[in-house]
């Protein structure tokens, strides 16, 4: 259902809604005992929810395509991921909580080497470290160019994040990351004249960025992708009028959160720290975006016991979540991320909707096989998550008379 | 599946199609047994149909969004109605069973309240009771404006529908209603230069209704919205090549069946009227629409077995029209409305089809929850439901070589 729509529907309610993400849900069964990760885990509170809620699989972009983080959590939000894309720049500046203004341009950048003619040989400098990263970023923040401010972060391995700031600066300049080698890096150049002057500052920086690699071999040039501004989207809480918080730890989800205009609420690494922040916090807010990480990091390990761990923990505190007589509960993941392939899969993703006004599917296990028989469907669009949380919390008018 | 890629697809057949309309079918479980109105009623030959039969779950308009009657019905129809939207006041019209002209613009007006300054302080005019609205409109129709006539019909309470009929006059016109007190009521303004005569027309009308109006505090003024005309899509018969008629005692459902080109058949209000009519009718027609209201009222009333009994009555009346031999019988509704709510509901809606040609899913009993096991699935879209009539009714040629 397209955002326009929606809009017109909503109207306000004091009732609230719980979205529990446990990233990377969704597994696959192991070789030991032909059991996901979900269906191995000892969830009586997850189980006695699903017996009362309705179930289903979900898929955030949809068959056969395997989420990022950014898609994954746009489309449980309700923002079609293939229609509200981010650009790599703003991406990497939200996944270290990097504060971006609105005219700010971002861009991606690569470490790479060049041999003497100029010609590209490797595009990741040989995955230098982390830490040789830091250094060179260091000196890359000696380059001061007039009018603008320049913010160079280190990211992992041979990556970092360059942000322009300063006025009348527009982000629609094409690549100078080949995407092959043996070739020279392109010129960076304004795909609308409005970018020239943005270009020539980018321009700039890359000639001074090399004047100063040159001799830091194999890290002696840069290669710069995916010019982004901050996108302007409606907010979550122009789209569903409901006002909302975001409980997690790491900073890509926060930085997707505010991006969409959530209130970001201070939290611990673990699982108790954030249902602490929701308890404490549960008068301030219509909707709860809480984000459990532990499970897709152990999935991403292809460590099967660690990801159960982290489900029946979370299955702990269910009950607490219960007493603070939420209106609609969600709990879902933002992707599959199976420890059998230890990274991100395209398979559907198991969802529990409770609510009083629920029509139930006489299910009595929460996993991936029972959500197959499950009210929702077996493969239905995650977009339509928040159109049925609204609902169920009545904040949806009738749509014709 | 878009109607300009079935229309082509359309062939001439002697099959028959009948498609009952059990308004407001879906239910929620109780608190008393835990079954939903369908599951406790008990339908032995609906079962029995079921058991031959495909069943599953329909949602007229998307996930989480409840339907009006308008929008519940386009869609089972096969009109996307999220496309195909109809203005306020032709919905109005077709609510009262009002006869519209091709060319007639027609307004939703409400009887309000505006202070000595013309400010509106009440847009529902204190809610005056339908009696009180009669007297008014009464007074309404001594207007008289050169050169075309002026309709006025009393609806609920303060509502009202306004139609002009002439020549030239077109509703591309901005409401007078500001959705907001403490303000004057918005001037009627062209939004096409075409409407500028219309607008002018709406205009002399509401200065000589304020005449009238001003010493019948509180409802001394009139709002007016949703200008429109009969909308000018391709008819039921051109996008199916069906021949067809519908039995519905109610005026609205009747308004929705002729704006799509469907022969009104009169009928009294019982159940036992509406099959004898498709008795009486049986050879003129390839397909039928039938209306059974008293399961939405019921529900609307939060009247649990009084739905059940509607659903019960139904059932007896199944051998009669198996006894007709129809080609195809599809049993669903516009939309759920349990009896728990006391509204319509975004609930998906259980469907029942049924055809020699049917490939069927082994269910036993027709009830929510039974359906979401069945072969059509548990959240399909409504308009797939015509496509599906037609193929099983042998009315649809191959697509492509």
């Amino acid at each position: 259902m397209e955002l326009d729509f929606i809009r017109k529907l909503k109207k306000q309610s004091k009732s609230k809604i719980v979205f529990l993400v446990i990233d990377g849900l969704g597994g696959l069964p192991s070789k030991q005992n032909g059991l996901t990760e979900l269906e191995s885990a000892k969830i009586p509170n997850l189980d006695s929810l699903a017996s009362k809620g309705i179930c289903g699989l979900q898929q955030p972009v949809g068959s056969g395509i395997t989420p990022g983080s950014g898609p994954g959590h746009l489309s449980l939000f309700g923002y079609d991921p293939i229609k509200y894309q981010v650009g790599r720049g703003v991406l990497s500046a939200l996944g270290i909580n990097f504060s971006l203004h609105q005219e700010d341009v971002a861009a991606r950048g690569n470490f790479c080497t060049v041999d003497e003619k100029g010609l590209v040989i490797d595009r990741r400098a040989g995955r230098i470290s982390t830490t040789e990263n830091e250094k060179l970023c260091d000196l890359l923040r000696e380059i001061k160019l007039p009018g603008i401010d320049i913010f160079i972060e280190p990211l992992k391995e041979h990556r970092f994040l360059l942000v322009l700031r300063g006025k009348n600066l527009s982000a629609d300049i094409s690549d100078t990351d080949p995407q092959d080698i043996d070739v020279k890096p392109f010129q960076a150049r304004p795909t609308l004249y409005q970018s020239k002057k943005t270009s020539d500052y980018i321009k700039k920086f890359i000639e001074e960025s090399y004047e100063i690699l040159q001799v830091h071999h194999p890290a002696n040039m840069i290669l710069l992708r995916g010019f982004s501004q901050k996108p302007k989207w409606p907010s979550f809480e122009e789209n569903f009028g409901l006002k909302s918080a975001a409980i997690a730890s790491y900073p890509m989800y926060r930085g997707i959160s505010k991006l969409l205009g959530m209130t970001i609420i201070e939290t611990g690494n673990t699982i108790d720290n954030e249902f602490k922040k929701l308890e404490e916090n549960w008068n301030e807010f219509d909707f709860f975006y809480i984000h459990i990480k532990g499970s897709d990091s152990a999935g991403e390990d292809g460590d099967f016991n660690r990801k159960i761990n982290v489900i029946e923990e979370v299955d702990k505190y269910i009950p607490k979540l219960l007493d603070l007589n939420p209106n609609v509960i969600i709990i879902t993941g933002d992707h599959s991320t199976p420890a059998l392939l230890k990274h991100h899969s395209w398979h559907p993703v198991p969802v529990l909707l409770w609510s009083e006004y629920c029509r139930g599917d006489k299910l009595d296990h929460f996993g991936e096989r029972d959500c197959v028989k499950g009210g929702l469907g077996p493969r239905f669009p995650a977009i339509d998550l928040m159109p049925l949380a609204l609902a169920h919390a009545k904040r949806l008018d009738k749509f014709g008379a």
